[in-house]
């Protein structure tokens, strides 16, 4: 009977790795260099290879090895096939069915981001929740809607892509993505610095980040600290994103949002003014969804790896 | 084993019933009126009764009947249980349960837009796929979103009310819903009706439409008979049609949209102004979703019943 699962949250530059007990008791964590030479061609063996020494270091029997959970930046569907990740030099081929050929045990595949949602609904900020969606608030913005406690991957891998929603017309600056006006370019953290030089721009309104470089949280510190323009931004990356939200909670319907990404770190203050945008907008059956934080951090990952394979 | 199957579509004047086997073959259709007298008390022992007749007219045997699908006018959870219905008088109860004592078979219950999108997946414009979006433009704008096979009912049945997604900031009209700018305001048929009527009344521009009454089929047949008003009107209709299912597209990833409702009727040129502003707000992942228009007009109900039975 196993009773063990590892999950896999592999980046750009380094492969994070867990050990878990099915009742999500995190054993042992440790990391690997992410190595995308040669397209990438390494980097499954070298998980594979990381966790069989992981299971000889602690004599674990194979019988004793539910299996593997991996989330990989890139889209990837319900099968374990990945649809293409430049930053790792991948084409297209099923995640789930090489490294568990690697292994020797199930794998299963997921999204990074779809991934992290499901580590919040199992340990994190969503925990107690089935029908949950994550925002993602760092250098882009990412999302993972779970229905029901499973993962909407979406046709070919691109459920959840939420900092693509088209939020702005008339936006000249290109997203990454290719689009004009998404989601991304302001609610981010380098969305919200987008917001502010904006706003800065506009006329000369004293605010503590005239004049010098600043960063989303210093934004965020500007808002606490009661300085008029910042709080300016603040409620237009309140309107854009809680407007989205809206969107999504009329589509999907979740019982709770979980916030997370390097952004939440400004706290509570957030879901204040996302809420306050929300609430009029939303259809009224998702009025009294819930906000929350994200707890797990950089975790996140791992943990939604490991339940990737639980589910 | 069972081999037939009940779908019944419970509409605010008429239920519609049909009997099918499992593998979609439509055997008989009737109606019965839907009495709505003390909060429809009597809604579901006359859809009971009628079952259960039907059954002995039949000469059907119990252990050859699946069960009975029902779809109903209000936002139906997962586990059947209706969330108020005020057409049919209904508060909060589980619907399933109900009918399933009355009939003695097992029944699973859904919101009615989201049943008629699992008919089309079963048998009419979605057949073949099983990641599906039904967009039904009637008097208003229901949705119904399938993914892997099911639909997505969402935490308390308010699942695909894509409807009512914001779209549009200083509108003045209140919706059904009682928020403004919702996109059943513009998209639905009454919607097309009010984006003529503001066009008209911006200034004295000719048009087939001018000085009379007239319905969205008259605004769409202007559109055909090259009328350039009623084609502007189309193209506001088909950018806010076409953002929103672009943002619908970046939370769920399905694989084709299918299009119903009576405005459907005005055929694949409707397709034509949705796709021309659905692909460039799009993310690239969702950029070669299909569109299809729905086949399957009033019976979708009763085929998405019986399949939600079979699911």
């Amino acid at each position: 009977m196993g009773k063990y699962v590892f999950g896999v949250d592999l980046g750009g530059t380094t492969v994070k790795m867990g050990l878990f007990t099915e009742d999500a008791a995190l054993l042992d964590k440790w990391e690997i260099p992410t190595v995308t030479d040669n397209n990438g061609v390494q980097i499954l063996p070298d998980i594979a290879k990381s966790i069989k020494e992981k299971i000889q270091d602690r004599e674990l029997e194979a019988d004793e090895i539910i299996g593997v959970g991996i989330g990989a930046p890139g889209p990837i569907d319900g099968k374990g096939i990945i649809y293409k990740a430049p930053n790792l030099g991948w084409d297209v081929f099923n995640v789930a069915e090489t490294l568990s050929g690697l292994v020797g045990f199930p794998v299963k595949a997921g999204n990074d981001a779809n991934v992290a949602a499901l580590g919040e609904m199992w340990k994190g900020g969503g925990a107690g929740y089935e029908n949950l969606v994550m925002v993602t608030l760092g250098t882009g913005v990412g999302g993972g809607i779970i229905v029901e406690g499973k993962v909407l991957a979406g046709y070919n891998g691109s459920g959840g892509e939420i900092g693509h929603i088209h939020v702005k017309d008339n936006e000249e600056k290109v997203c990454g993505c290719g689009n004009k006006g998404c989601l991304e370019q302001y609610a981010s953290a380098t969305g919200i610095v987008y917001l502010a030089t904006l706003r800065l721009a506009k006329d000369e309104a004293p605010s503590v980040l005239r004049g010098k470089q600043f960063t989303a949280k210093d934004v965020w510190d500007a808002v606490k600290a009661g300085d008029s323009l910042a709080m300016e931004v603040a409620e237009e990356f309140g309107e854009i994103l809680g407007k989205a939200l809206a969107s999504i909670a009329a589509t999907v319907n979740p019982e709770i949002f979980v916030i997370g990404g390097g952004v939440s770190r400004a706290g509570d203050i957030l879901l204040d003014y996302i809420e306050k945008y929300y609430t009029p907008y939303v259809f009224r059956g998702s009025r009294e969804t819930k906000f929350a934080l994200a707890t797990l951090e950089n975790d996140a990952g791992i943990y939604g790896a490991a339940k990737l394979m639980l589910v």
